[in-house]
């Protein structure tokens, strides 16, 4: 049995931005020699997520949408009386997941014909990282 | 260490439907030959989810007509744009979770009394896949 | 390879409650000699959730609130016909998500700066278990 380990770094220009991270990911797990397992990618800070879901910028604007109505910014949450102003950026990336476990199949990431892996920042502009931890046989 | 894999095909005849897939599960959890470790349950479709919840039709109906409320369909999304009609369906599928993890201990699956993993499909009337990667010792 | 098991049992005195695991996962898994792999923290009764973000009392009170907004108690929700009143409990833990993996690295939980581990209780007042799977290497 095999374990490997690597993190993705992201620093975005943008307070709210999602990050294609398919190729990244598949990357460490082909470096990882890990033929049949899986690999779990997981946001460390809590004000962003990891999901699974289609590559097309029209549906990616719909989440933006549909997630600042879910949960919009600036209201007076009871969180912001510690000082911070993203209490709606918790709540976002509870709503889209923190994390997701990719099967990995002869060596490559075992995914359906759309599925593409994102990273949902909702308070970007500093350095944040996801782990991904591969777990599987050579 | 052992890996099995499997996968469930489903082609609802209605475009919402739920189906139980806990006896599926089991079948392929009892196949791998694992007695103590883990399955991968994950929608390989974008538009249908996987979730762990009550065997009972009313809650069903619940989550339905909640997950209407929360995502509705018909709406003027931008992802329609490209010709498609179901953006609705992406975030219902989102909302309820694309994916679960099932303990595996002494053989069977490891759920507590209430718990029953479905299949929740949002777009449907055609094949789609769910994969289920067994990993563990024997 | 290894893997090893636990229970976390709850009763919490409030129908709603909140409570920190992160040091309670860190002991099972501390205990089950894994230093590399990962813990699948995962409720057994399914109006409770676990899931991972900030220790800080006003971002709970956040969390209860909205989830009250998006999934409130007391509607006439159909599973009620069966004698049950906690429909909203079982939405509420879908929002929240109801296990969560753990990566753990050098032994310990590889947890990025500000997370924590939560057990979401949403139906208390009763006996509930999470389960914690342990699976790597020594």
């Amino acid at each position: 049995m095999r374990t490997h380990t690597d993190y993705l770094w992201f620093h975005t220009q943008k307070r709210q931005e999602f990050v294609r991270i398919t190729d990244d990911v598949r990357q460490i797990v082909q470096a990882s020699g890990v033929r049949d397992g899986m690999a779990l990618v997981s946001a460390m800070h809590i004000t962003a997520g990891v999901y699974v879901n289609d590559w097309e910028s029209g549906l990616i604007e719909d989440f933006q949408v549909w997630l600042e109505q879910l949960a919009p910014a600036g209201l007076d949450y009871r969180h912001h009386q510690t000082g911070e102003d993203n209490a709606d950026a918790h709540l976002k990336r509870t709503i889209m997941g923190h994390q997701v476990m990719v099967p990995i199949t002869n060596g490559d990431l075992d995914l359906g014909p759309w599925e593409q892996i994102f990273y949902a920042e909702f308070d970007g502009r500093r350095r944040k990282r996801v782990i991904v931890k591969v777990m599987g046989v050579a």
